[in-house]
């Protein structure tokens, strides 16, 4: 049922897959996109991998006339490649970077120089507080044998922290971005069951797009295949999430996908599929439950938190598996050093020998001794390096598994519907893991 | 006025200068604070400087009966040093580490080393929801020629995002910490205005400790007295800052702060002293005004938006002259590099000369050559770590600058009270830079 002043916003996003040099077709496609956005069709435009903060800018002129409001997250070597377009004014920014984004020597992959985190924006839409949050999180190079799921699972629950405690004031909660994670991962069952937030794929009324909401297709002339498998068709893992509040209700009416090609031009937008989501922003009325979820009930509420205690737990166990991995690495780097320093000191007793027994023949050729003493020293640098980079990671993991060990906790007490502490003034839904109606149990 | 059902909650603050090793007396200081601690006199715990894990389990085990809750925020190479104790479980924890945080160069500050960072715990105190802060900004080694107050002022600016942003859900507000800022500099008065909080020292009703309420004082025997001046009896940089919502008012009973010295002891806890605040929280009733602010009216909270300005706009003029000095840096870094690249190249240029023209005496003595070798490489390869070093600072120094310019420009829109965007649903109060009923002059 729709009201007359409902407020309509349509939301885009897209990852731009905008490496400058590196990626294909890259003026041309940014050409297209500006063509596309600079239509004025999308209210709040979030967009990922755009690297160059000269393609941000001349994005930004392009669209200054319909989306006068925008923001580019900066963070890390070169950026977080986060950034918003908006038609309504951006009161405020926020960013939070990960605490763990690959390793620096895996230079490929390029992750870890992209200083991934996620960005927040506080808009003002026709008097109700949205928090906007744009993210992009650490991609997957391969499924069957995947050595950064601990740093995506640690991400995810990062990301689900900075929403939880972020969102509390909005009235509206609007995520988009390229998540790296399947509907049904880890990361994202974390996500999506601790803040609340629902997926607009499943939850449109109307949908125009790739069979199963597919953002990475295989039809796509950028996308690489081998990659892909087994997914013959391609994989979801682009998003829009969203969530009302007690003051509003938020519903999808309609969302799309591109699907590849684009009308006159000879290849697509980028190697991702933009999405675009129309949600309707009803003023809640407690007595109306057209759009939105309906009041959970105990029972569902129970379950809820259950569910909850069981994917953290299951997080728990894999970043678990992270800090044995983070630990055997750092003990190889720091046996990798000692066997450096100690061949250099048997270089330098060798050395001495001649030196100190005066006429003696140096038995060491120059040559030689020079190259092994750059070569001990490479290696003490390398794996100091190393020792102190695989630390921070061990910290980052520690850290991630305390919390939800705490969660895990709490979750628990609150399942066994413990009585309130003593010295109480009065009950009110305590503050938690339990952002959405649903995850109140005891009201 | 104090009512039946107020809730007293004692918090104690330390910076504990834990470095193993380094910090004197550290053993015997750890089982006094410890001591002082397991009476169970207080309520909630924070502690900076609790660098090493051991230390914080076995003050852990000490407190395990008094303070069953407690949290080690982890991160950065050696942790955040901050830790919390509590009597209140611990509902929800979350880390915050600030992007920029001194140089890693700078091994005998070694700031950069300890991952500085906010920690909230979420609390849940007699059915209101507490969010408890600890932190520890970036020391000031010199107040004449402070090389990272950008740093510091970006610390702040931080604090005062991730402080609004995420107690908007919370009935009470409590952050203590060592912020390394007199109480009118820059970066305090920023956090102050922006997030409303009020500091325990000047709102106290009653207070028993140092004249000015100073923190670091030159009795103490581990203070350093050269780096006191020109501040005779010493400084006040640690603090127990507070505040209410529309749910609950709190104000602070008490304040004390330890004098140096402690009865049946050579020396005291830390080179910093302790902080003590008995705060009253009273869940709130509009009617009565005998503790906490009375509602702003128009006129004074069109002045404080007015001094939020002024404020930002200093702090961005400060994180400008960050921004110039991080690109010189950065220049400085390439040019070198770029000179350790030419003199590898005109090295081997050299050298290929009699390998070129065959029977031409080498003209360099071998060791020179592999001397001069190593030594650009080791020129190119610190280079090159230092410009990704700047590129970094850099991007978290705009990164800030381009955060504090959106909200001045949203403050003073605000100033100049534009009218309500079209389509509004109804008024209410904008989200941004106003937690306080202060900063709401629409209201």
């Amino acid at each position: 049922m729709a009201h007359a002043d409902d407020v309509k916003v349509r939301v885009f996003s897209l990852n731009c897959w905008g490496v400058r040099y590196l990626s294909k077709k890259l003026p041309q496609r940014y050409s297209m996109i500006g063509e596309l956005l600079c239509k004025g069709e999308h209210d709040i435009i979030l967009l990922q991998e755009v690297w160059s903060e000269k393609d941000y800018l001349s994005m930004k002129k392009k669209l200054s006339s319909c989306h006068p409001h925008s923001h580019h997250f900066k963070s890390g070597v070169i950026g977080s490649g986060l950034a918003i377009f908006s038609k309504y004014r951006i009161n405020d920014t926020f960013l939070y970077r990960y605490s763990l984004n690959g390793y620096p020597y895996m230079a490929h992959h390029g992750d870890w120089f992209g200083g991934k985190a996620v960005g927040l924006a506080v808009l003002n839409i026709g008097g109700l507080t949205a928090n906007v949050y744009v993210t992009h999180l650490h991609a997957e190079y391969c499924r069957d044998k995947d050595s950064y799921l601990p740093h995506r699972v640690v991400q995810a629950w990062e990301l689900q922290q900075f929403v939880r405690h972020t969102s509390a004031g909005a009235d509206v909660v609007i995520l988009a971005g390229d998540l790296n994670m399947h509907p049904q991962d880890l990361g994202n069952r974390l996500l999506r069951t601790s803040t609340g937030l629902r997926d607009s794929y499943t939850e449109a009324a109307k949908f125009d797009g790739n069979e199963n909401g597919i953002t990475l297709i295989s039809d796509n002339p950028f996308t690489i295949k081998k990659e892909l498998a087994p997914f013959e068709k391609g994989i979801r893992i682009d998003y829009i999430l969203f969530k009302g509040s007690s003051k509003a209700d938020v519903c999808c009416d309609f969302m799309s996908t591109t699907k590849g090609s684009v009308a006159n031009h000879p290849f697509p937008y980028s190697d991702h599929e933009a999405l675009t989501s129309e949600l309707r922003l009803t003023v809640h009325n407690p007595t109306e439950t057209d759009c939105g979820r309906k009041p959970g009930n105990q029972e569902s509420a129970t379950a809820t938190v259950a569910e909850l205690v069981d994917i953290t737990t299951e997080a728990r166990t894999e970043v678990k598996v992270g800090v044995h991995c983070a630990e055997r690495m750092r003990y190889t780097a720091m046996r990798t050093g000692v066997m450096g320093l100690a061949l250099l000191f048997l270089e330098l007793a060798i050395a001495a020998v001649p030196w100190l027994a005066l006429g003696t023949e140096q038995p060491f050729p120059r040559t030689s001794f020079y190259m092994l003493a750059a070569l001990c020293s490479a290696i003490l640098l390398t794996t100091a390096l190393l020792y102190i980079f695989y630390t921070t990671e061990l910290k980052s993991l520690q850290s991630a598994e305390e919390q939800m060990r705490l969660a895990v906790g709490g979750l628990q007490e609150r399942l066994r519907g413990f009585p309130p502490q003593p010295g109480s003034l009065k009950r009110s839904p305590p503050e938690g893991l339990e952002p959405t109606a649903a995850f109140h149990p005891e009201e």
